[in-house]
Protein backbone atom coordinates (compact mmCIF):
# COMPACT_ATOMS: atom_id res chain seq x y z
CA UNK A 1 0.00 0.00 0.00
CA UNK A 2 1.51 3.21 -1.18
CA UNK A 3 0.56 6.87 -1.68
CA UNK A 4 1.52 8.64 -4.95
CA UNK A 5 1.94 12.79 -4.50
CA UNK A 6 0.28 14.04 -7.58
CA UNK A 7 0.22 17.70 -5.85
CA UNK A 8 1.81 19.20 -2.54
CA UNK A 9 1.43 22.56 -3.22
CA UNK A 10 -1.38 24.73 -1.89
CA UNK A 11 -3.96 27.22 -3.61
CA UNK A 12 -1.54 28.77 -5.86
CA UNK A 13 0.59 26.65 -7.61
CA UNK A 14 4.37 27.56 -7.39
CA UNK A 15 7.91 26.28 -8.19
CA UNK A 16 6.39 23.60 -10.65
CA UNK A 17 4.54 22.24 -7.74
CA UNK A 18 0.86 21.41 -8.19
CA UNK A 19 -2.79 21.89 -6.42
CA UNK A 20 -3.57 19.06 -4.13
CA UNK A 21 -4.06 15.23 -5.56
CA UNK A 22 -3.22 12.08 -3.90
CA UNK A 23 -3.03 8.35 -5.50
CA UNK A 24 -3.64 5.73 -2.47
CA UNK A 25 -3.07 2.14 -4.43
CA UNK A 26 -3.82 -1.16 -2.97
CA UNK A 27 -4.48 -3.96 -4.12
CA UNK A 28 -4.24 -2.68 -7.93
CA UNK A 29 -6.79 -0.49 -6.70
CA UNK A 30 -5.95 3.22 -7.17
CA UNK A 31 -8.09 5.63 -4.80
CA UNK A 32 -7.83 9.32 -5.84
CA UNK A 33 -7.78 12.16 -2.93
CA UNK A 34 -8.69 15.43 -4.11
CA UNK A 35 -7.99 16.53 -7.62
CA UNK A 36 -6.35 19.30 -7.86
CA UNK A 37 -5.98 21.28 -11.22
CA UNK A 38 -3.64 18.87 -13.17
CA UNK A 39 -4.56 15.52 -11.88
CA UNK A 40 -4.74 13.95 -15.02
CA UNK A 41 -2.19 15.39 -16.71
CA UNK A 42 0.04 14.36 -13.45
CA UNK A 43 -1.27 10.85 -13.46
CA UNK A 44 -0.27 10.22 -17.21
CA UNK A 45 3.39 11.63 -15.90
CA UNK A 46 3.86 9.27 -13.08
CA UNK A 47 2.24 6.14 -14.69
CA UNK A 48 -0.82 5.75 -12.59
CA UNK A 49 -3.57 4.22 -14.93
CA UNK A 50 -7.18 6.02 -14.85
CA UNK A 51 -8.70 2.64 -14.98
CA UNK A 52 -7.18 1.50 -12.08
CA UNK A 53 -9.56 4.19 -10.37
CA UNK A 54 -12.99 3.56 -9.00
CA UNK A 55 -13.47 5.94 -6.07
CA UNK A 56 -12.52 9.57 -5.72
CA UNK A 57 -12.64 11.45 -3.04
CA UNK A 58 -13.19 15.36 -2.51
CA UNK A 59 -12.15 16.82 0.65
CA UNK A 60 -14.12 20.23 0.31
CA UNK A 61 -14.72 22.46 -2.42
CA UNK A 62 -12.03 25.00 -2.27
CA UNK A 63 -11.03 24.86 -5.89
CA UNK A 64 -7.31 23.63 -5.61
CA UNK A 65 -8.98 20.27 -4.57
CA UNK A 66 -11.26 20.12 -7.65
CA UNK A 67 -10.36 21.93 -10.59
CA UNK A 68 -8.63 18.77 -12.62
CA UNK A 69 -12.15 16.72 -11.95
CA UNK A 70 -14.32 17.84 -14.27
CA UNK A 71 -11.02 16.81 -16.74
CA UNK A 72 -10.70 13.96 -15.80
CA UNK A 73 -14.20 12.85 -15.56
CA UNK A 74 -14.34 13.96 -19.17
CA UNK A 75 -11.47 12.43 -20.42
CA UNK A 76 -12.30 8.64 -18.90
CA UNK A 77 -15.54 9.28 -20.97
CA UNK A 78 -13.57 9.84 -23.94
CA UNK A 79 -11.71 7.27 -23.80
CA UNK A 80 -15.04 4.89 -23.59
CA UNK A 81 -14.26 3.56 -20.46
CA UNK A 82 -17.32 1.60 -18.76
CA UNK A 83 -16.56 0.73 -15.71
CA UNK A 84 -18.69 2.39 -12.34
CA UNK A 85 -17.40 5.47 -11.20
CA UNK A 86 -17.71 6.69 -7.44
CA UNK A 87 -17.48 10.32 -6.65
CA UNK A 88 -17.81 11.60 -2.19
CA UNK A 89 -18.13 14.89 -2.28
CA UNK A 90 -19.94 17.72 -0.72
CA UNK A 91 -23.32 17.92 -1.79
CA UNK A 92 -22.81 21.19 -3.64
CA UNK A 93 -20.50 19.81 -6.40
CA UNK A 94 -23.03 17.52 -7.67
CA UNK A 95 -25.38 20.75 -9.52
CA UNK A 96 -21.79 22.01 -10.75
CA UNK A 97 -20.54 18.83 -12.58
CA UNK A 98 -24.53 18.04 -14.13
CA UNK A 99 -24.25 21.76 -15.13
CA UNK A 100 -20.83 21.20 -16.84
CA UNK A 101 -21.51 17.62 -18.29
CA UNK A 102 -25.32 19.64 -19.76
CA UNK A 103 -23.42 22.57 -21.74
CA UNK A 104 -21.37 20.37 -23.02
CA UNK A 105 -23.69 18.32 -24.38
CA UNK A 106 -21.52 14.86 -22.70
CA UNK A 107 -23.02 12.13 -21.67
CA UNK A 108 -20.60 9.86 -19.78
CA UNK A 109 -19.57 6.40 -21.37
CA UNK A 110 -19.62 4.80 -17.76
CA UNK A 111 -21.95 4.79 -15.12
CA UNK A 112 -21.27 7.68 -12.39
CA UNK A 113 -22.38 8.02 -9.09
CA UNK A 114 -22.48 10.81 -6.89
CA UNK A 115 -22.47 10.33 -2.67
CA UNK A 116 -22.79 13.40 -0.77
CA UNK A 117 -20.23 13.66 2.44
CA UNK A 118 -22.17 13.94 5.21
CA UNK A 119 -21.29 15.27 8.76
CA UNK A 120 -19.21 12.97 11.48
CA UNK A 121 -17.62 10.20 10.76
CA UNK A 122 -19.13 7.72 7.86
CA UNK A 123 -18.42 4.30 6.19
CA UNK A 124 -18.00 5.30 2.58
CA UNK A 125 -16.69 2.14 0.86
CA UNK A 126 -16.37 -1.11 2.30
CA UNK A 127 -14.86 -3.41 0.19
CA UNK A 128 -13.35 -6.94 0.32
CA UNK A 129 -9.85 -5.24 0.03
CA UNK A 130 -9.83 -2.32 1.45
CA UNK A 131 -12.46 0.57 3.16
CA UNK A 132 -12.60 4.10 3.60
CA UNK A 133 -14.11 6.64 6.26
CA UNK A 134 -14.40 9.84 6.47
CA UNK A 135 -13.90 11.96 9.52
CA UNK A 136 -14.95 16.14 10.25
CA UNK A 137 -11.60 18.42 9.93
CA UNK A 138 -12.14 22.19 10.90
CA UNK A 139 -11.21 24.44 7.51
CA UNK A 140 -12.85 27.72 6.49
CA UNK A 141 -15.71 25.84 4.91
CA UNK A 142 -16.98 21.84 5.07
CA UNK A 143 -14.15 19.68 5.07
CA UNK A 144 -13.44 16.23 5.44
CA UNK A 145 -10.09 14.26 6.03
CA UNK A 146 -10.20 10.50 4.81
CA UNK A 147 -9.12 7.26 6.39
CA UNK A 148 -7.94 4.46 3.77
CA UNK A 149 -7.96 1.18 5.45
CA UNK A 150 -6.36 -2.14 3.58
CA UNK A 151 -7.44 -4.92 4.87
CA UNK A 152 -5.76 -8.07 5.55
CA UNK A 153 -6.80 -10.94 2.91
CA UNK A 154 -5.84 -13.71 5.47
CA UNK A 155 -2.78 -15.69 4.97
CA UNK A 156 -1.27 -16.11 2.27
CA UNK A 157 -1.10 -19.42 -0.24
CA UNK A 158 2.49 -20.81 -1.24
CA UNK A 159 1.51 -22.52 -4.51
CA UNK A 160 4.77 -24.96 -4.46
CA UNK A 161 3.92 -26.37 -0.65
CA UNK A 162 0.33 -26.99 -1.83
CA UNK A 163 1.10 -28.86 -4.48
CA UNK A 164 3.50 -31.09 -2.45
CA UNK A 165 0.86 -31.78 0.11
CA UNK A 166 -1.60 -32.15 -3.05
CA UNK A 167 -4.05 -29.61 -1.82
CA UNK A 168 -6.69 -29.48 -4.34
CA UNK A 169 -7.25 -25.52 -4.74
CA UNK A 170 -10.72 -25.50 -4.11
CA UNK A 171 -8.95 -25.50 -0.62
CA UNK A 172 -7.00 -22.13 -1.02
CA UNK A 173 -9.90 -19.80 0.30
CA UNK A 174 -10.22 -22.12 3.74
CA UNK A 175 -6.72 -21.72 3.98
CA UNK A 176 -6.19 -18.23 3.73
CA UNK A 177 -8.57 -17.75 6.45
CA UNK A 178 -6.15 -19.94 8.74
CA UNK A 179 -7.60 -23.15 8.45
CA UNK A 180 -5.68 -26.57 8.10
CA UNK A 181 -6.09 -29.30 5.42
CA UNK A 182 -7.38 -32.40 6.71
CA UNK A 183 -6.49 -35.33 4.37
CA UNK A 184 -9.76 -38.32 3.52
CA UNK A 185 -7.02 -40.55 5.36
CA UNK A 186 -7.69 -38.50 8.24
CA UNK A 187 -3.97 -36.74 8.56
CA UNK A 188 -3.74 -32.77 8.53
CA UNK A 189 -1.87 -30.18 6.94
CA UNK A 190 -1.05 -27.81 8.91
CA UNK A 191 -2.10 -24.54 7.89
CA UNK A 192 1.62 -22.59 8.46
CA UNK A 193 3.26 -25.45 6.55
CA UNK A 194 1.33 -24.11 3.23
CA UNK A 195 0.86 -20.62 4.43
CA UNK A 196 2.28 -17.82 5.15
CA UNK A 197 1.60 -14.33 6.88
CA UNK A 198 -0.37 -12.46 4.58
CA UNK A 199 -0.44 -7.97 4.11
CA UNK A 200 -0.65 -6.64 7.45
CA UNK A 201 -3.46 -4.28 7.59
CA UNK A 202 -2.47 -0.88 6.94
CA UNK A 203 -4.14 2.40 7.96
CA UNK A 204 -3.60 5.93 5.99
CA UNK A 205 -5.12 9.00 7.46
CA UNK A 206 -5.39 11.99 4.98
CA UNK A 207 -6.00 15.10 6.95
CA UNK A 208 -7.39 17.38 4.01
CA UNK A 209 -7.18 21.04 4.91
CA UNK A 210 -7.56 21.57 8.46
CA UNK A 211 -6.41 24.40 11.18
CA UNK A 212 -4.87 22.50 14.57
CA UNK A 213 -7.18 20.21 16.32
CA UNK A 214 -7.03 17.48 18.23
CA UNK A 215 -10.93 16.94 17.36
CA UNK A 216 -10.46 14.07 14.97
CA UNK A 217 -7.75 12.46 16.82
CA UNK A 218 -9.71 9.48 18.04
CA UNK A 219 -10.02 8.61 14.14
CA UNK A 220 -6.79 8.81 13.04
CA UNK A 221 -5.16 7.13 16.09
CA UNK A 222 -2.12 4.12 15.41
CA UNK A 223 -2.41 5.39 11.65
CA UNK A 224 0.26 3.97 10.58
CA UNK A 225 1.06 6.90 7.64
CA UNK A 226 -0.60 10.64 8.51
CA UNK A 227 -0.77 12.81 5.61
CA UNK A 228 -1.36 16.32 7.72
CA UNK A 229 -1.35 19.62 6.04
CA UNK A 230 1.29 22.20 6.96
CA UNK A 231 0.60 25.19 4.77
CA UNK A 232 2.99 27.54 6.57
CA UNK A 233 5.96 27.36 8.82
CA UNK A 234 5.68 28.05 12.95
CA UNK A 235 6.55 31.47 12.31
CA UNK A 236 3.57 31.85 10.27
CA UNK A 237 1.28 30.31 13.49
CA UNK A 238 -0.78 33.51 13.33
CA UNK A 239 -1.76 33.73 9.69
CA UNK A 240 -2.56 29.26 9.27
CA UNK A 241 -5.08 29.91 12.88
CA UNK A 242 -6.39 33.24 10.72
CA UNK A 243 -6.90 31.17 7.67
CA UNK A 244 -7.71 27.91 9.10
CA UNK A 245 -4.30 26.15 7.99
CA UNK A 246 -2.10 24.40 10.15
CA UNK A 247 1.88 24.83 10.45
CA UNK A 248 4.06 21.94 10.76
CA UNK A 249 4.82 22.27 14.16
CA UNK A 250 1.26 21.39 14.55
CA UNK A 251 1.31 18.99 12.21
CA UNK A 252 3.82 16.98 13.60
CA UNK A 253 2.31 17.41 17.27
CA UNK A 254 -1.10 15.25 15.72
CA UNK A 255 1.50 12.66 14.29
CA UNK A 256 2.91 12.40 17.93
CA UNK A 257 -0.41 12.08 19.97
CA UNK A 258 -1.87 9.90 16.92
CA UNK A 259 1.06 7.66 18.04
CA UNK A 260 1.34 7.25 13.98
CA UNK A 261 4.58 5.43 12.56
CA UNK A 262 5.00 8.14 9.79
CA UNK A 263 4.38 11.61 8.87
CA UNK A 264 4.01 13.33 5.45
CA UNK A 265 3.62 16.80 5.22
CA UNK A 266 2.24 18.74 2.21
CA UNK A 267 0.27 21.69 0.87
CA UNK A 268 2.72 24.31 1.47
CA UNK A 269 1.98 27.91 0.64
CA UNK A 270 3.76 29.52 -2.15
CA UNK A 271 5.42 31.82 -0.24
CA UNK A 272 7.99 28.87 0.61
CA UNK A 273 10.32 28.39 -2.48
CA UNK A 274 12.71 25.86 -0.26
CA UNK A 275 11.01 23.12 1.79
CA UNK A 276 13.18 21.71 3.78
CA UNK A 277 12.99 24.03 6.67
CA UNK A 278 8.98 22.11 7.52
CA UNK A 279 11.08 18.80 7.60
CA UNK A 280 13.09 20.75 9.99
CA UNK A 281 10.79 22.24 12.32
CA UNK A 282 8.45 18.64 11.98
CA UNK A 283 11.31 16.52 12.97
CA UNK A 284 11.76 18.13 16.37
CA UNK A 285 8.72 16.77 17.21
CA UNK A 286 7.69 13.78 15.40
CA UNK A 287 11.29 12.23 13.85
CA UNK A 288 9.57 9.72 11.36
CA UNK A 289 8.55 12.81 8.91
CA UNK A 290 8.78 13.27 5.12
CA UNK A 291 8.27 16.56 2.89
CA UNK A 292 5.87 15.07 -0.13
CA UNK A 293 7.56 15.48 -2.94
CA UNK A 294 5.03 14.93 -6.25
CA UNK A 295 5.69 11.77 -7.89
CA UNK A 296 6.80 9.94 -5.23
CA UNK A 297 5.22 7.01 -4.27
CA UNK A 298 5.42 6.56 -0.06
CA UNK A 299 4.80 2.88 1.51
CA UNK A 300 2.47 3.34 4.50
CA UNK B 1 2.05 41.33 -32.34
CA UNK B 2 2.31 37.80 -31.42
CA UNK B 3 0.48 34.76 -30.39
CA UNK B 4 1.79 32.07 -27.85
CA UNK B 5 0.83 28.56 -27.86
CA UNK B 6 -0.60 27.45 -24.91
CA UNK B 7 -1.78 23.70 -25.31
CA UNK B 8 -2.30 22.89 -28.68
CA UNK B 9 -4.10 19.55 -28.48
CA UNK B 10 -7.35 18.36 -28.38
CA UNK B 11 -9.45 16.99 -25.68
CA UNK B 12 -7.38 14.56 -24.31
CA UNK B 13 -3.95 15.52 -23.14
CA UNK B 14 -1.58 13.48 -24.79
CA UNK B 15 2.26 13.24 -25.30
CA UNK B 16 3.00 16.28 -22.95
CA UNK B 17 0.64 18.32 -24.89
CA UNK B 18 -2.49 20.39 -23.23
CA UNK B 19 -5.93 21.09 -23.89
CA UNK B 20 -6.45 25.04 -26.06
CA UNK B 21 -5.53 28.06 -24.68
CA UNK B 22 -3.40 30.89 -26.39
CA UNK B 23 -2.43 34.21 -25.55
CA UNK B 24 -2.26 37.09 -28.20
CA UNK B 25 -0.01 39.52 -26.94
CA UNK B 26 -0.50 43.14 -28.22
CA UNK B 27 0.98 46.53 -26.93
CA UNK B 28 1.66 44.64 -23.60
CA UNK B 29 -2.29 43.54 -23.68
CA UNK B 30 -2.28 40.06 -23.01
CA UNK B 31 -5.90 38.33 -24.88
CA UNK B 32 -6.40 34.79 -23.34
CA UNK B 33 -8.54 32.68 -26.00
CA UNK B 34 -9.49 29.63 -24.54
CA UNK B 35 -8.55 28.34 -21.15
CA UNK B 36 -7.79 24.98 -21.25
CA UNK B 37 -7.01 22.76 -17.61
CA UNK B 38 -3.23 23.73 -16.74
CA UNK B 39 -3.63 27.25 -18.67
CA UNK B 40 -2.25 29.10 -15.22
CA UNK B 41 0.87 26.73 -14.99
CA UNK B 42 1.39 26.91 -18.53
CA UNK B 43 1.74 30.98 -18.21
CA UNK B 44 3.77 30.80 -15.59
CA UNK B 45 6.37 27.70 -17.63
CA UNK B 46 6.29 30.46 -20.60
CA UNK B 47 6.86 33.69 -18.29
CA UNK B 48 3.30 35.20 -19.25
CA UNK B 49 2.22 37.62 -16.91
CA UNK B 50 -1.83 36.81 -15.52
CA UNK B 51 -1.64 41.01 -14.46
CA UNK B 52 -1.23 41.72 -18.28
CA UNK B 53 -4.58 40.05 -18.78
CA UNK B 54 -8.15 42.11 -18.73
CA UNK B 55 -10.05 39.61 -21.22
CA UNK B 56 -10.25 36.41 -21.65
CA UNK B 57 -12.42 34.89 -24.70
CA UNK B 58 -13.87 30.99 -24.61
CA UNK B 59 -14.90 29.45 -27.90
CA UNK B 60 -17.42 27.26 -26.40
CA UNK B 61 -18.33 25.31 -23.45
CA UNK B 62 -16.46 21.72 -24.47
CA UNK B 63 -14.40 20.99 -20.81
CA UNK B 64 -10.92 21.33 -23.33
CA UNK B 65 -11.63 24.86 -23.70
CA UNK B 66 -12.27 26.36 -20.40
CA UNK B 67 -11.56 23.98 -17.41
CA UNK B 68 -8.41 25.92 -16.35
CA UNK B 69 -10.55 29.02 -16.24
CA UNK B 70 -11.97 28.33 -12.77
CA UNK B 71 -8.56 28.42 -11.50
CA UNK B 72 -6.76 31.03 -13.38
CA UNK B 73 -10.28 33.36 -11.81
CA UNK B 74 -9.35 32.17 -8.37
CA UNK B 75 -5.31 31.97 -8.70
CA UNK B 76 -5.99 36.11 -9.61
CA UNK B 77 -7.88 36.77 -6.71
CA UNK B 78 -5.62 34.99 -3.94
CA UNK B 79 -2.90 37.48 -5.60
CA UNK B 80 -5.08 40.08 -4.93
CA UNK B 81 -5.64 41.67 -8.14
CA UNK B 82 -7.79 44.30 -8.30
CA UNK B 83 -7.96 45.47 -12.23
CA UNK B 84 -10.56 44.45 -13.62
CA UNK B 85 -11.16 41.48 -15.52
CA UNK B 86 -13.72 40.58 -18.76
CA UNK B 87 -14.94 37.19 -19.81
CA UNK B 88 -16.67 36.90 -22.84
CA UNK B 89 -17.96 32.93 -22.99
CA UNK B 90 -21.21 31.28 -24.21
CA UNK B 91 -23.74 32.73 -20.99
CA UNK B 92 -24.34 28.79 -19.60
CA UNK B 93 -21.10 29.65 -18.08
CA UNK B 94 -22.23 32.12 -15.75
CA UNK B 95 -23.88 29.69 -13.27
CA UNK B 96 -21.50 27.70 -13.29
CA UNK B 97 -18.37 30.28 -12.05
CA UNK B 98 -21.03 31.70 -9.75
CA UNK B 99 -22.03 28.39 -7.90
CA UNK B 100 -18.19 27.26 -8.37
CA UNK B 101 -17.36 30.83 -6.40
CA UNK B 102 -20.27 30.48 -4.07
CA UNK B 103 -19.77 26.76 -2.50
CA UNK B 104 -15.81 27.51 -1.51
CA UNK B 105 -17.08 30.95 -0.32
CA UNK B 106 -14.80 33.40 -2.45
CA UNK B 107 -15.39 37.26 -3.11
CA UNK B 108 -12.81 38.03 -5.80
CA UNK B 109 -10.31 40.16 -5.29
CA UNK B 110 -11.77 42.39 -7.98
CA UNK B 111 -14.40 43.42 -10.53
CA UNK B 112 -15.53 40.33 -12.48
CA UNK B 113 -17.35 41.13 -15.93
CA UNK B 114 -19.18 38.43 -17.54
CA UNK B 115 -20.38 39.13 -21.10
CA UNK B 116 -22.40 36.37 -22.95
CA UNK B 117 -21.70 36.14 -26.19
CA UNK B 118 -24.21 36.62 -28.83
CA UNK B 119 -25.37 34.81 -32.17
CA UNK B 120 -23.68 36.87 -35.25
CA UNK B 121 -20.76 38.95 -36.33
CA UNK B 122 -20.39 40.85 -32.73
CA UNK B 123 -17.69 43.33 -32.00
CA UNK B 124 -16.59 42.50 -28.29
CA UNK B 125 -13.93 44.95 -26.81
CA UNK B 126 -12.99 48.45 -28.95
CA UNK B 127 -9.97 49.59 -27.04
CA UNK B 128 -8.05 52.17 -28.25
CA UNK B 129 -5.11 49.59 -29.28
CA UNK B 130 -6.95 46.81 -30.43
CA UNK B 131 -10.22 45.24 -30.93
CA UNK B 132 -11.60 42.05 -30.67
CA UNK B 133 -14.63 40.90 -33.09
CA UNK B 134 -16.60 37.15 -32.50
CA UNK B 135 -18.36 35.29 -35.46
CA UNK B 136 -20.03 31.68 -35.59
CA UNK B 137 -18.17 28.98 -36.52
CA UNK B 138 -19.90 25.59 -36.70
CA UNK B 139 -19.38 22.75 -34.24
CA UNK B 140 -21.24 20.14 -32.28
CA UNK B 141 -22.83 22.95 -29.80
CA UNK B 142 -22.64 26.73 -29.64
CA UNK B 143 -19.33 27.79 -30.85
CA UNK B 144 -17.24 31.43 -31.60
CA UNK B 145 -14.56 32.29 -33.51
CA UNK B 146 -12.72 35.58 -32.24
CA UNK B 147 -10.76 38.18 -34.78
CA UNK B 148 -8.09 40.05 -33.08
CA UNK B 149 -7.19 43.11 -34.65
CA UNK B 150 -4.13 45.35 -33.52
CA UNK B 151 -5.22 49.17 -34.36
CA UNK B 152 -2.34 51.33 -35.93
CA UNK B 153 -1.34 53.83 -32.99
CA UNK B 154 -0.54 56.56 -35.72
CA UNK B 155 3.08 58.00 -36.62
CA UNK B 156 5.80 56.59 -34.29
CA UNK B 157 7.39 59.82 -32.68
CA UNK B 158 10.98 60.49 -33.00
CA UNK B 159 11.81 62.18 -29.80
CA UNK B 160 15.45 63.51 -30.52
CA UNK B 161 14.22 65.15 -33.98
CA UNK B 162 11.17 66.65 -32.22
CA UNK B 163 13.68 68.22 -29.68
CA UNK B 164 15.55 69.45 -32.72
CA UNK B 165 12.74 70.98 -34.28
CA UNK B 166 11.90 72.54 -30.55
CA UNK B 167 8.41 71.15 -30.72
CA UNK B 168 6.30 70.97 -27.44
CA UNK B 169 5.43 67.02 -26.36
CA UNK B 170 1.56 68.55 -25.89
CA UNK B 171 1.94 68.17 -29.92
CA UNK B 172 2.84 65.15 -29.96
CA UNK B 173 -0.74 63.32 -30.34
CA UNK B 174 -1.05 65.79 -32.94
CA UNK B 175 1.89 64.62 -34.50
CA UNK B 176 1.09 60.97 -34.46
CA UNK B 177 -2.45 61.95 -36.16
CA UNK B 178 -0.05 62.77 -39.05
CA UNK B 179 -0.32 66.73 -38.67
CA UNK B 180 2.46 68.72 -39.24
CA UNK B 181 3.49 71.27 -36.81
CA UNK B 182 3.70 75.24 -37.19
CA UNK B 183 5.72 77.04 -35.51
CA UNK B 184 4.67 80.97 -34.22
CA UNK B 185 6.96 82.07 -36.63
CA UNK B 186 4.83 80.52 -39.29
CA UNK B 187 7.33 77.72 -40.78
CA UNK B 188 5.90 74.24 -40.65
CA UNK B 189 7.85 71.26 -39.43
CA UNK B 190 6.98 68.45 -41.90
CA UNK B 191 5.47 65.45 -40.12
CA UNK B 192 7.38 63.20 -41.78
CA UNK B 193 10.55 64.75 -40.62
CA UNK B 194 10.08 64.05 -37.01
CA UNK B 195 7.94 61.27 -37.14
CA UNK B 196 8.15 57.62 -38.61
CA UNK B 197 5.33 54.79 -39.42
CA UNK B 198 3.91 53.25 -36.67
CA UNK B 199 3.11 49.82 -36.12
CA UNK B 200 0.62 48.59 -39.35
CA UNK B 201 -2.70 47.65 -38.75
CA UNK B 202 -2.65 43.55 -37.73
CA UNK B 203 -5.24 40.82 -37.80
CA UNK B 204 -5.17 36.88 -36.16
CA UNK B 205 -8.25 35.21 -36.70
CA UNK B 206 -8.65 32.22 -34.14
CA UNK B 207 -11.52 29.69 -36.15
CA UNK B 208 -11.78 27.50 -33.09
CA UNK B 209 -13.14 24.34 -32.94
CA UNK B 210 -15.21 23.81 -36.16
CA UNK B 211 -16.08 21.62 -39.19
CA UNK B 212 -15.36 22.57 -43.03
CA UNK B 213 -17.29 25.34 -43.54
CA UNK B 214 -16.53 28.67 -45.80
CA UNK B 215 -18.83 30.62 -43.60
CA UNK B 216 -17.16 32.71 -41.89
CA UNK B 217 -14.45 33.68 -44.97
CA UNK B 218 -15.79 36.89 -45.00
CA UNK B 219 -14.95 38.09 -41.44
CA UNK B 220 -11.22 36.51 -41.62
CA UNK B 221 -10.38 37.57 -44.85
CA UNK B 222 -6.99 38.57 -45.74
CA UNK B 223 -5.98 38.17 -41.86
CA UNK B 224 -2.44 38.05 -41.55
CA UNK B 225 -2.43 35.12 -39.72
CA UNK B 226 -5.24 32.53 -38.94
CA UNK B 227 -5.19 29.96 -36.29
CA UNK B 228 -7.69 26.66 -37.43
CA UNK B 229 -7.98 23.48 -35.78
CA UNK B 230 -6.85 20.25 -37.82
CA UNK B 231 -8.24 17.51 -35.27
CA UNK B 232 -7.36 14.90 -37.53
CA UNK B 233 -5.58 14.38 -40.90
CA UNK B 234 -7.58 14.06 -44.19
CA UNK B 235 -7.33 9.92 -44.02
CA UNK B 236 -9.94 10.42 -41.05
CA UNK B 237 -12.19 13.62 -42.86
CA UNK B 238 -15.25 10.96 -42.14
CA UNK B 239 -14.16 11.48 -38.56
CA UNK B 240 -13.47 14.87 -38.50
CA UNK B 241 -16.73 15.67 -40.28
CA UNK B 242 -18.87 13.37 -38.12
CA UNK B 243 -17.62 15.18 -35.02
CA UNK B 244 -17.86 19.20 -36.01
CA UNK B 245 -13.99 19.33 -36.41
CA UNK B 246 -11.22 19.64 -39.51
CA UNK B 247 -8.35 18.03 -41.02
CA UNK B 248 -5.05 19.91 -42.15
CA UNK B 249 -5.96 19.83 -46.09
CA UNK B 250 -9.73 21.81 -44.84
CA UNK B 251 -7.62 24.06 -42.96
CA UNK B 252 -5.48 25.25 -45.71
CA UNK B 253 -8.26 24.91 -47.81
CA UNK B 254 -9.62 27.85 -45.27
CA UNK B 255 -6.60 29.69 -44.98
CA UNK B 256 -6.23 30.29 -49.10
CA UNK B 257 -9.42 30.90 -50.06
CA UNK B 258 -8.93 33.87 -47.24
CA UNK B 259 -6.02 34.87 -48.79
CA UNK B 260 -4.05 34.81 -44.94
CA UNK B 261 -0.55 35.69 -45.00
CA UNK B 262 -0.23 32.77 -42.67
CA UNK B 263 -1.85 29.35 -41.07
CA UNK B 264 -1.71 27.86 -37.52
CA UNK B 265 -2.38 24.50 -37.00
CA UNK B 266 -3.96 23.48 -33.64
CA UNK B 267 -5.77 21.24 -31.88
CA UNK B 268 -4.11 17.91 -32.87
CA UNK B 269 -6.09 14.68 -31.92
CA UNK B 270 -4.55 12.35 -29.06
CA UNK B 271 -4.03 9.62 -31.28
CA UNK B 272 -1.63 10.91 -33.57
CA UNK B 273 2.02 11.04 -31.72
CA UNK B 274 4.10 12.99 -34.35
CA UNK B 275 2.77 16.14 -36.15
CA UNK B 276 4.85 16.57 -39.28
CA UNK B 277 2.39 14.87 -41.14
CA UNK B 278 0.05 18.04 -40.57
CA UNK B 279 2.32 20.42 -41.80
CA UNK B 280 3.17 18.16 -44.66
CA UNK B 281 -0.67 17.59 -45.84
CA UNK B 282 -1.55 21.61 -45.03
CA UNK B 283 1.57 22.95 -46.82
CA UNK B 284 0.65 20.96 -50.51
CA UNK B 285 -2.21 23.86 -50.27
CA UNK B 286 -1.10 26.61 -48.30
CA UNK B 287 2.75 27.07 -47.96
CA UNK B 288 3.18 29.19 -45.39
CA UNK B 289 2.38 27.04 -42.62
CA UNK B 290 3.30 25.87 -39.02
CA UNK B 291 2.17 23.36 -36.67
CA UNK B 292 2.10 25.15 -33.49
CA UNK B 293 4.18 24.02 -31.26
CA UNK B 294 3.34 25.15 -27.24
CA UNK B 295 5.45 27.76 -25.59
CA UNK B 296 6.25 29.21 -29.10
CA UNK B 297 5.27 32.78 -29.70
CA UNK B 298 3.87 33.34 -33.30
CA UNK B 299 4.55 36.92 -35.04
CA UNK B 300 1.31 37.87 -36.35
Amino acid sequence: MKVTILGNNSALPAFGRHPTAQAVSVYGEVLLIDCGEGTQIQMQRFGLRWRSVHHIFISHLHGDHYFGLPGLINSMSLLGRTAPLHLYAPAELKPIIDAILQVADTVLSYPFYFHALQEGVNLLVDDPSFCVTSFPVEHRIQCHGFLVERKTRGRKIVPERCSEYQIPSAYYESLKQGRDYERKDGTVVKNEWVTEDGPAVKRYAYCADTVFTESFLPVIQGADTIYHECTYLEKDAAKATARFHSTATQAATIAKKANAKQLLLGHFSSKYKELEAFREEASAIFPNVFVSIEGTAYEI
